[in-house]
């Protein structure tokens, strides 16, 4: 055990620990003797346990101090579980509906206790490698990102309320500070731990390093990203942090949470969607081309922005008249001078979408972490195609994403690419 | 006494606060026989001593827990002291020259003690009035700007060092509110605190609640003015709180610092300039008619941005190896791709600086708090003349900056108004 009283928790002392802890033992009705425990954690950071016994279940996250698909090189405060845990309680506030429920977060251990989210959930970007069609899925997360952006923005907290949390999230700098190295550093300059698919796309890589118009563009995303603190993001929102099931959406994984640009938010998530679509050209078969579904994909993208576009601004108007005060009833007091502010507000948030979206995009093609969508077609050629094509269309978006005017501008310049 | 510890200094409690203070009583040398203590806050918000003996000198300012010039009934932390004295010392420590040393600071007491400016500092916008010629001011102040603000953003700070810093001064909150609600929001709404040269001008600031192109923009400056965390900025830059002579420039005041959007900061002072120069036709008399004067204004503002941008640019280039973590070096890595970040930052920084510069010339006049500039013109339709042509002034300023390319076009802009 280290001096700060933390262990890393292994089968045993897992057991020991539900017992030892009133709330997960009550979960379980203290039902200890047909307990099961299994590890699943399959993302880069953490260890995840099922915890289960005939009649109930849930999970125990424990972040450790090091990046697990890394290892101990590469040191990573574990202090992210607080910020994990925080950010659960508060998104889950408000979308009960779309985030599992804490019922425990220990500090000292960094372990959190939530609810387990049962099959036939899957992780949706398994589900988009699959094919799967998910009718709620649009509507579930534009509900999720309009809810959990706008609520925690100016837009409806008071300065005091927001510089508060905006003083206490300051503190997840560890998480921030890894996201700026792998999304905008890293992929620009020559890393060791950068990778991508060799030898088809080292000229792509090396072209990105050289491109000077792309850096400029990243150093004004890598600057929002440091100091805008615009609401309480998620942090990491890409397909790999969501589970699906036909009728029910969650979310999870939010230690990267912090205060900054929503653009980040909603471009990790429609990035990662444009990844999705370049990649289905390596999973088509000769019974599935995959046609039917890269428009489903497309569908969603546009789909996504539309619908979050228009619960964020309901939600705008809804409380135009409540604890907000970036815009007083008193100053925007007519229909007009509201129309113009959120327009203006709206075409900002839509362009840092498109520039986030494609860093994210890049990101998984040239830089540390990739993405299963691409890492799953076995002939390197073929999958090297789909990248190239879903990174030239990343650049083009990111270089030329101040002059769409729409969503489906946007989805045209996909299907050229 | 107040549960706290805090009580208000009078005359008699000073002496006995000095004596028992040894770094207080150590710079009069224990000298108290000839002792004497002059009250001189002129500003808004604080109780301001000079305390000295026939040998030595020292200020103490003490903040009381509401706005000064309003009374009780306009609740003001006293914590603001903190933040002062915080600012001060950082300021200081970058800019020694130009800014008071601080000698002792009392947390619970809200009381500073620092170096007197003596004789002949006056305030410069005191002398702004009186039309004298400072030749070394624009060279003074564009010194401090650019070492401030360069030293405490992410061009040359790590992340982590930054997110300490803006979680830190989070703090400040109630004094930005101030500074949101003065500023941002009263000029453009009705509220009992705005007054203007009636019935002279009551038309223009019925005009400019009536401006939704106007509302449109303090809107986007609001917005960055709260979310933005670029540097560590005075937070109150106007003419009011410099001291000025022949020889030197002195900084004080910064009890609004807070990490906000560095445009803010030169904005007050060229804002403050350019309000100076449209009071000049009031102050007029026979024998002066102000036109030179009124030239070396504009030299004055034309030569602080300039000053600034080389100052602030040389800095970004003597450091591009430094600690600060916005632009690494393996990234930037070329002369070209240096030269275009730098100028887009710069643009960027320009418009800003416009843009809450036109803000504080527009609430000097409609809002709560005046400038002595317009305020000593005894003749109101003189007065409301004057007036009138910097409101223009800066409404065009505020609508149109994003289509000016340099300084020289505003000062155009401004002789023409």
């Amino acid at each position: 055990m280290a001096s700060d009283g933390f262990r890393a928790l292994e089968q045993k002392a897992l057991v020991e620990y539900i017992k030892a802890t009133p709330v997960l033992s009550q979960k379980l009705a203290n039902q200890f003797h047909e307990l099961t425990i299994k590890e699943v954690g399959d993302g880069n950071l953490n260890y995840v346990y099922i915890v289960s016994t005939p009649s109930a279940s849930f999970v125990l996250k424990q972040a450790i101090p090091y990046i697990r698909c890394i290892g101990e090189s590469w040191p990573m405060t574990k202090e992210r579980a607080y910020f994990e845990a925080r950010t659960l309680k508060e998104h889950g506030r408000l979308c009960p509906d779309l985030v599992p429920e804490v019922y425990h977060f220990d500090r000292k251990m960094c372990v959190i206790g939530m609810r387990y989210i049962q099959p036939p959930h899957i992780i949706l970007r398994k589900g988009l490698i699959a094919g799967i069609e998910y009718p709620l899925l649009t509507e579930h997360i534009s509900d999720y990102m309009a809810r959990t952006m706008f609520f925690t923005s100016l837009l409806y907290l008071t300065t005091t309320e927001h510089k508060r949390a905006v003083a206490e999230f300051c503190g997840n700098v560890e998480l921030c500070r890894l996201t700026e190295q792998v999304v905008f550093s890293d992929p620009y300059k020559v890393s060791q731990y950068n990778r991508c698919t060799s030898p088809y796309l080292d000229k792509d890589a090396e072209a990105i390093r050289e491109d000077n118009a792309l850096k400029v563009e990243i150093a004004e995303l890598k600057s929002k990203f440091c100091e805008r603190a615009q609401a309480l993001l998620h942090g990491d929102l890409h397909t790999g942090s969501i589970m699906v099931a036909s009728d029910s959406t969650q979310v999870i994984d939010p230690e990267f949470s912090f205060y900054g640009p929503m653009g980040f938010d909603i471009g990790a998530y429609i990035g990662n969607l444009i990844l999705a679509y370049f990649s289905q050209d390596g999973h088509a078969t000769e019974t599935n081309d995959r046609k039917s579904y890269k428009s489903w994909i497309l569908k969603a993208i546009e789909g996504t922005w539309n619908l979050f576009e228009k619960k964020f601004t309901a939600l705008w108007d809804e409380n135009k008249n409540g604890p907000g005060e970036a815009y007083l009833p008193d100053v925007y007091n007519n229909t007009e001078v509201q129309q113009l502010v959120k327009q203006k507000y709206m075409k900002e948030l839509f362009h840092d979408t498109l520039g986030f979206g494609s860093a994210k995009m890049i990101r998984r093609i040239v830089g540390v972490a990739h993405v299963e969508d691409f890492e799953s077609i076995s002939e390197p050629s073929l999958r090297a195609d789909c990248e190239r094509r879903a990174l030239n269309c990343a650049k083009t978006l990111l270089k030329d994403r101040e002059k769409l005017q729409g969503i489906a501008e946007v989805v045209s310049l996909i299907q050229r690419h």
